[in-house]
């Protein structure tokens, strides 16, 4: 053939390499969220508070979080990000930095704000790429301090040490310190670091959140003292587990036989269960699991769908409660009126989730506006991708007009209103490694939904006592005006003092029955109103 | 401490754990475009046939695909995608499709539909985890068939080949046979196979597809006979190389020193231009690569970004020209008029990229609904997540009022339009490894709207043009009403036949030299409208 651009098979064959997963986001840094400088600042920030976090809430300290963000050059910045939280053991410190896909939280089933290792390791990535600088990371256990520079070796996927060295730990200070150089562009609207840390406060309100930034101090301070329950690790659910999960669950397992294999590795499945299980498949309870035929499995698999079996347990999330939305929402946002919905937890591809939602309505809100809308998986704020994400698409599918709002089609509600969702899960299945939208399985469009027409409900029946109660006002108003009249009216009917009549009904007005009734109607009213009847339609 | 929920650093440590890739999309199923039965469908077919394609054009062999799709349940498919192009040699097969990050594509800067090694990979995970049965493969270079079975082992990453076996290959063919099952939905409206498939037709006129769906057969036959030259491969330039990126070069590169390094693995690196560098950057060229310290690297990566060279060569792009793409878009919408332009390559993140759009209106399009949008990485339809894509991001950021279209802020215009980008790199930056959108990197966004606005500008021509036609139309019909009272009229005042006068009128106006006026006026109008000084602003 000769010429060199056709390429036989033979030719083709010596070009297949290996790719490693440091190398693939090297050239793919976009994926992570670093695809341009303002987003690149937040990602850093954003992956570091997150560790933080979990760190802490893991260890059930009081998190206290420093962030200094100093401006270098026009473009180029050094962030450090300092917690109290347990710290990382000295065998285990480069490898949770210096190695992409490693971590703690992948292979757990339990809520928390990172999973894939790739959060603070992508940032390490992203800094090394843009100034070719190493990583400083400064830990202790309470222990020795431990101090590392390190870049990661993309070819291996592997921290390649500069700098190690160890000191005395005087104070018993434990946490993590990381500082990094990047090339980033700090501002402070919409879709900020302050955004992401104020969002971060109002969900995370245990914590305390001091901000250094190119504009000076900004310190979001505690207002809870009692960190949240912990959730709990749980095993898979029988219902919903996919059969290439089963198998290579099978392949892999401990367990000597089936039976012991599905009440050990499985959530609410006890020994008899287990048999009943074995049974409906027609496989022996005491065969090996590897020793399984494609078959047994397809079989096994469906006896595990089709058995009756409590629910998965719910302790593995941590909703934050009404209680905590309408607090934070109120605050963050002025609004007049918050109403928080919290579903009960349902489940997506075996996994547990729980949608929650608040509505802010009127107060500081602009009336002749989009609505807002706040978006938050396990308590982090999302801020980019909103219109690629499953909330967004949930919140836009809501027929809002029923609740008083006007509405384009595929569009979010116009009005004074901000909407607040939360999706918390044992796992986030966001549309990117950046993390910044939900993908969009139909279980948790649908369940997001449900939350939102059910807080819309409560919203509705609030404006129109509102606008009963405005109403009302203006009767009143009007009546106000004529008093004069229809008191010297009924005087020359009655005969009785002018005066005292004027004053009698004065008085009437003043006790404001007429607004007190406008209100408690609209608090009774309307639990039946006409879509709780059609909702099973969604 | 005692509370099984409180963590220690040193339980914390015990559960660090590596993640393999294919755990992580297993896991994260989604990220490589499997979130719903129906986008499952069309990811698997898009990834095979990509596949295909890149195969036979890497050969230079006229592509035929075959692709069978056959309905098995309601929600179970059989997909059989069958190629003519040069096969995978036995030793590469597995691996090939068996492990995930594998491939020959992803380290060669050379435009072409894959890049990542996780396109046939995927599809075999999805099938796996779907049906837990494992995929076939059958391939020849033109000796032995070969036919393997396998699944993939996603804590191993690795082929694990359930049946192998060989057979004569008497006929001497050669290509690629992939057969799986997957849980999916079939669909024929907007995102579906077929569009995918009618889309690629479009954009690879010299391919063959034949498809046997559920609903019957489609044949797109080969309208081109000859395959587009086929780009070469380049070594990444010296301007817009990542300091991480050149740091990873330097300390794997088997150049002996600075300056062999410089000329062997950039662009555009004479010996000259080299040693212009090392003198720039106060380096020794005969230094050892591996040698140079962090400030010598960083001072290296200034000189190479300032020092004057040629552009990075071109033929790494294989845009499709304008000729196809106002043949493709016409014959695709039945569109009155396309107007397509191909912009010089140009360059992001030191990748080149090329823009190519097509404006098609009027004919058969919809008068009053927004603009339709295509787009087309490296010749693939993209048909998911247009929201969130650089180049919608691109068309609705143009003003198109300009160019007489009606368009509300942020949107995409209103009107008989269909809207084509094509967007030509050696890499993609796309927004999730579904590859269905492309990140928001601001070079390509600006060159998109470039490349819009002078579209925009020929399409306002023609319709402004159009206008003055139908308004001459107007003016003449006006005239024919009246013409037997004009010619009254004239023949009172000068005392002529008035049927003569009436014929001569009649004549003047079947000469519709108005009308030819009016088009002429138009052609030649416009090259100087007010938008070419204001674009320097973009």
């Amino acid at each position: 053939m000769g010429n060199s651009t056709i390429k036989t098979a033979e030719e083709l064959a010596e070009s297949f390499r290996e790719i490693s997963i440091a190398e693939f986001f090297e050239k793919n840094r976009h994926l992570l969220g670093y695809e341009n400088p303002t987003k690149a600042l937040i990602t850093v920030v954003k992956e570091l508070v997150d560790n933080s976090l979990d760190a802490t809430n893991e260890a059930r300290i009081l998190p206290e979080i420093k962030v200094n963000l100093k401006q270098l050059s026009e473009n180029r910045f050094k962030i450090i990000v300092e917690d109290n939280g347990p710290g990382i053991v000295k065998e285990k410190l480069a490898l949770a930095f210096g190695k992409l896909l490693y971590g703690t939280k992948f292979h757990r089933l339990v809520q928390s704000r990172g999973t894939q290792g790739l959060g603070a390791s992508g940032a390490i990535l992203y800094s090394q790429l843009t100034t070719g600088k190493p990583t400083k990371i400064v830990s202790s256990t309470g222990k020795d301090i431990h101090t590392y520079e390190l870049v990661i070796d993309t070819v291996k996927n592997e921290p390649h040490i500069i700098n190690h060295n160890s000191e005395k730990n005087v104070d018993g200070w434990h946490g993590v310190i990381v500082e990094l150089e990047v090339e980033g562009r700090y501002i402070e609207k919409e879709q900020s670091v302050l955004e992401y840390l104020k969002q971060t406060a109002m969900t995370n309100p245990y914590a305390k959140i001091i901000f250094n930034g190119p504009n000076g101090k900004f310190v979001f301070d505690r207002t809870i003292k009692e960190i949240p329950k912990q959730p709990k690790e749980i095993k898979p659910h029988p219902h919903g587990v996919e059969i290439g999960i089963l198998r290579r669950m099978l392949k892999y397992t401990k367990s000597r036989n089936v039976s012991s294999f599905l009440t050990n590795e499985f959530s609410r499945v006890g020994k008899n269960s287990a048999l009943q299980i074995c049974k409906l498949a027609k496989i022996n309870a005491n065969t090996k699991p590897q020793n399984l035929s494609h078959e047994e499995i397809e079989r096994l698999h469906k006896a595990m769908q089709s058995i009756k079996l409590i629910a998965p347990p719910t302790d593995c999330l941590s909703p934050l409660g009404e209680r905590l939305l309408t607090e934070g929402l109120k605050k963050e946002t002025g609004a007049e009126f918050v109403v928080a919905v919290t579903r009960p937890p349902t489940v997506y591809r075996g996994n547990p989730f729980q949608i929650e939602c608040a509505l802010g309505y009127g107060g500081n809100l602009q009336p002749d506006q989009q609505a807002q809308l706040y978006r938050f998986a396990n308590k982090v704020p999302l801020l980019y991708n909103q219109s690629d994400c499953a909330l967004t698409e949930a919140a836009t599918e809501v027929d809002w007009r029923r609740y008083n709002f006007s509405q384009s089609q595929g569009q979010l509600p116009q009005g004074p209103l901000v909407i607040l969702i939360h999706f918390a899960s044992v796992w986030v299945p966001y549309t990117s490694e950046g993390k910044q939208a939900i993908a969009k399985y139909p279980e948790i469009i649908k369940e997001t939904k449900l939350a939102l027409q059910d807080a819309g409900r409560k919203l509705g029946r609030f404006i129109s006592g509102k606008r009963r109660l405005l109403e009302a006002q203006q009767r009143r108003g009007l009546f106000e005006k004529y008093i004069a009249e229809v008191a010297e009216a009924l005087s020359k009917i009655t005969n009785k003092s002018k005066d005292n009549i004027k004053t009698k009904l004065e008085t009437m007005l003043k006790k404001e029955n007429i607004i007190d009734e406008a209100i408690k109607e609209t608090e009774e009213n309307g639990e039946n109103d006409e879509e709780n009847r059609t909702e099973g339609k969604d």
